[in-house]
């Protein structure tokens, strides 16, 4: 079961499919696997970029039992849903299944601190006894969760063991997160997303690692190891070395198509196919990529990486 | 099967719950004899109303086939979802079940006249042979839908049958896509919603009926019949009569709890519980409502109604 | 000055312009002489039906002068703006000609209860000595403002003297702050908007009386003087005779224009010019102002008004 | 006065302020002396880094008077405002001034590419024979602008000499236009924004040049310059070795103080002062910075600049 003691690097999963828009079940076996192998401390699945809205009820589920079966690290499963009937059927199953815990975002209708809490007291409620994160992404969600809002959620629920930060700026918000649990609230986990565009900010502001999905998840775990190690010009040459691609897949909208352009290209899964809606890259964006994945490869060689 | 002929009153009809919140499937079957007495030519289930957005996807299925068995009138469901694959499981699942049609309001993410038009290219794909309604309710959307777009649609897909029309202001809209018809473009069926707050001007203005869920339902037929009998002046008096009601339950957010109270109120259904999140009524509006009911009775009596 | 015990009716009044887009001066006098006639205890111009967007800065300071020399009762100036330099600018040079206070409606920029809060503690400290009228239209500026962010900008700012409500829903919201002031909370004036569509719920519920542009201002002055001499009935038949044409007037976007449309009719305005954008009401909307204005002129006689 | 063969890097001027948040005009020439010698081929004031929203009238037009006289390239002058009477003053004030040309971002309120189009046919006969620049940016304005309604203005509007491209993702949206000039559309000026994010992809689409505002100027005239020359690697060697700091600016809301306080320390402006709403930076936010600075020096320094 997933607790306030999570850390490293949770990837977010995509969603493999086929040409044709099925689920390709092989590809996904394959990615776990590699995430596994490329340093991931746990996994988080169904989440905005696993293209979770897209999916059918009886098609998450599917996707939940077949990474548990194939996972020897924690899974996180997305449950956000537009209403709770909803939320409580993924997550009840998800739990069953096996999972360490679940996910879920504010929707969008939110827009008082005290809607946001009486939401999360209501999230709480309806997951029972089931570890959850709190996803705090605005520019998806549109809906500003401030330090205090979260403070408060920590405090009245005990199973919110985790914060997925991606608030954008957010840096500032980790160190009043820190500075308050220094103070006595309740530390949890935080894990940070955004693509990792700020990750070694966000480690050394007292996160605990990242949960996003750049195509390069070795990125993260390389540059929380040297974080931890208390290399800090080694985690900054490493994370540099990514940047170029790192802020060029954080396009919003295109970002999931370049990223499963990436995987694709590493083998990891077999094709770079998007739900609708959601279309093809551009040969021209191809190109880039291909120029940034080349460029990025030298740096790494220079890094002995 | 729905097509453009429709006419008069389909009703929206709400989701009744037991008070800790399950499906009340006495009062479903209930309320949809009450809908047809009072004049209902169809219903609309599990729309924004129907708090489709709460209920699992067992929840939804289960009362499509509850009030398909129960009903002498056409069904239309609801399908609105985040994504393709769940509204294609539920639309098929309709219609076997002898739904008529399904229902499709335009998602949040949708900004550009473009954009919208793909999103129902690609639905009426996903729908196959089921016809469709386009819904159009920026209010709650936040989607604007250009007159332009709306014709756009009505020509590159046969499926798409009807508008549900909720824009507003709108009434100029109805204009002018009754002009294009009257030039050329395919002519659609009209039903409009807003709680019934312009009812006969959208009628005057060419529309074919009313779809929404005013808990007076009487109310649309009798003026929907009084306008095609011409009988002009007796549609305002009825009209004007439940005016100081209609805009009263217009209130966004609180409207659908004062329908279910009211509903409660003249034993249609068994309990006025509005799932989370969604609140009870304090009992000032209760009593608001109460005083507006006592004022309207003496008004339609003075109709002979 | 403007203080807490203001009550009544303070019209919020349109800018009258010639054809051609220019200030009519003529009609702002007439206008002006006009509401005080029909009851206006107060004006608010410069608002979001004053079209204060769309003046230049001159302009605006130009009519700001020609009322408060025209006006026997206090004028109140909108003075929101994108920043503070702005607003400053019009608020000083309002109170030096005369004004008795100003009106500031939340930025959409404003996403949290904390940042409500200091936006108004900013406010208040540009504003100075003047009092001010907080605006919380909820349907337009986006902003929602909780009952405990209102309170606690009454409790924070002395000058903060008044409440536009025009929340929507919103009568639940006026019971909580009238509770409030019950158990100590310093109460303000509460005068409300939304073209008056609830304005006797309203007063039941603890409001001053009425801060909108209804196009019979007569009808918030003679509801609000009804319900002061306990005459609920007849506030309630005044108020329903006209509720056909103030649900009518109160579409969003078009209001303004049907407004300035009667205003004209009614020889209060030599025209109805709106400046772009906004257009100019269709044929089939001025046949239904007229259709709804002579029924109402019908059963006000009834009434013997 | 500016046209379509515009090029190069228009930098968005800053606009600095006294700690006591009066305008610095002492700063205002220092940073147009700064600019131009950092290579900028023109001046972009008033924008929305330039704070224009939180300026009064009166300052505005002493910024474009002071800007004007000190430069000598041409000054493009942001114009956008609530309404056309606001903008056509600055707009007039500032050509007389000696403006090159005015800069207009679609207001929020536009929802579909009708009233797009519309408002930019306004904008057109409002502004005469100014010269304007579109300006694209969805992130902060909402409006999301699509190509073909790009292409609609610059049909329609001789005066539209330039884009001030900010969509994101929008590397495609280049290509399009310029795919579309290839085949008879009138070509104008792209020169791009976003914190020049991703200047050199842009350039290679076939943008212009920069506008935009990031703190290290010369990298847009270095980048601009070495693409020019047809030194690729060369430019993606100095893009890269600014890329950490460009991400970092880049962040909203904060980024101001970011690149106000890199100004400060480049000792270009006197102070980093930022006009509320819009605060200090904390202590850790400039420790990062610094430490970004530092390591960029260094780099730098390896390409020898």
């Amino acid at each position: 079961m997933l607790d306030e003691t999570a850390k490293g690097v949770f990837t977010i999963a995509v969603t493999p499919f086929t040409p044709d828009g099925a689920v390709d079940w092989d590809s996904v076996d394959r990615m776990v696997d590699f995430y596994i192998a490329a340093g991931a401390t746990g996994l988080t699945i169904l989440g905005i970029m696993g293209e979770a809205g897209k999916l059918s009820a009886e098609e998450s589920l599917g996707i939940v039992k077949r990474v548990v079966a194939r996972s020897s690290v924690p899974i996180i499963v997305g449950v956000s849903a537009p209403g709770f009937a909803a939320m409580r059927a993924l997550a009840d199953q998800s739990m069953q299944a096996g999972a360490a815990g679940v996910m879920v975002a504010p929707p969008a209708t939110l827009k008082t601190d005290g809607q946001i809490v009486t939401y999360y007291h209501n999230t709480a409620e309806v997951l029972g006894e089931a570890p959850f994160v709190l996803q705090d992404f605005p520019l998806v969600t549109d809906v500003v969760v401030p330090t205090s809002v979260i403070l408060q959620i920590v405090e009245d629920c005990p199973t919110c063991v985790m914060l997925k930060h991606e608030d954008w700026p957010g840096l500032d918000k980790i160190s009043a997160l820190r500075a308050a649990s220094g103070k006595g609230a309740r530390r949890i986990s935080i894990l940070c997303g955004n693509g990792g565009q700020f990750l070694l900010e966000e480690m050394l502001r007292g996160a605990d690692g990242a949960m996003t999905g750049f195509a390069y998840p070795e990125m993260m775990a390389q540059v929380v190891a040297a974080h931890d190690a208390g290399e800090i010009d080694r985690a900054r040459d490493i994370f540099d070395a990514y940047m170029p691609m790192i802020r060029y897949e954080a396009q919003p909208g295109l970002g999931l198509a370049i990223r499963k352009y990436t995987l694709a290209q590493r083998g990891v899964i077999a094709h770079d196919t998007v739900r609708k809606p959601g279309g093809a890259l551009s040969a021209a964006t191809k190109a880039e990529v291909d120029a940034l994945a080349a460029r990025q490869a030298v740096r790494l060689a220079g890094l002995g990486l």
